[in-house]
């Protein structure tokens, strides 16, 4: 899972679904760098509405968007670039693990991302953390029954201003 | 302001005020050390009383505690020790620095650091961040209109499991 948010863990600013209104070039550039790097991409339906006019398809790169309802994104779908589905979080993982893929980059919204981490279906979260506060936003997870423990892996500065790139680990309970 | 909270910007774990059941043993004592440094710190009335039970009194270190009903409180006032106040920020800043106070330490809760950032009060703010996601509890600012910048100051790694302390100062708006 990769998100950009403040330092308050809002992942937007106020209603604006657009992050990059607010968030720093460097983690724009760190961002489009991942993508390119990614050929799973997953995402729930309002950040693919918001990110719709900037995404590019492109062969071997496959955008899963969820959606509780698939059928009304049926004449958007481009066979193995993207595509819609009402899976869930463990149903999808287990069908992308049978057709060979080995990594998944989730892009949040905070709704997919609070499915993905309830399911137990995230190893890492990478958080940009950008220097400023909104009082008013979506959250990084949504307000639910959630207790998440995590292991830093690393920190790395973006820029001067002091945009931190932060990477952790989920531990993951023991069974 | 000092604050400990998750990588989601909760600064309690749902219900519970006393972050010492969750906060790491690096965080605790550097806050005592900060504690034991001021002479001047400023807590809202519900962390007040989360804190009583471990607050020690001591001369030359004064704690203020701002609450709507300074009255409710008057039998437990020391005088130069402990106040409870109903002043607002601005006013409480005036009359501490009349005073010959330089610092004041801010130790939330998030009503009162609120107050403190909508009346453009508050300089620096050091938040320790605890690698966890809570999906309940209160947050490190309120739900209101608030849009600030701050600027990195730095970062130090608490421990090996990666607790961090960031210290950002607040970018003051041109007047």
């Amino acid at each position: 899972m990769v998100v950009v948010a403040s330092i308050n863990g809002k992942s937007t600013k106020g209603e604006i679904a657009n992050v990059r209104v607010w968030s720093s070039k460097e983690d724009q550039k760190y961002f489009a760098t991942l993508i390119q790097k990614s050929n799973l991409i997953v995402m729930g339906r309002e950040t693919y509405e918001a990110a719709r006019p900037i995404i590019k398809l492109t062969p071997h790169k496959l955008r899963i968007v969820l959606t509780r309802n698939p059928e009304r994104f049926k004449r958007f779908e481009v066979l193995g670039q993207l595509e819609f589905t009402n899976d869930s979080p463990s149903g999808l993982v287990k069908r992308m693990e049978t057709q060979g893929y080995e990594t998944m980059l989730l892009v949040g919204g905070s709704k997919i991302s609070t499915l993905f981490f309830k399911e137990n279906k995230i190893d890492e979260i990478w958080v940009t953390l950008e220097p400023y506060i909104f009082g008013r936003g979506k959250n990084l997870v949504e307000e639910t029954n959630l207790d998440l423990t995590l292991k830093l892996i690393n920190v790395t500065k973006l820029n001067k201003k002091g945009i931190l790139l932060l990477k952790y680990s989920v531990v993951k309970p023991k069974v």
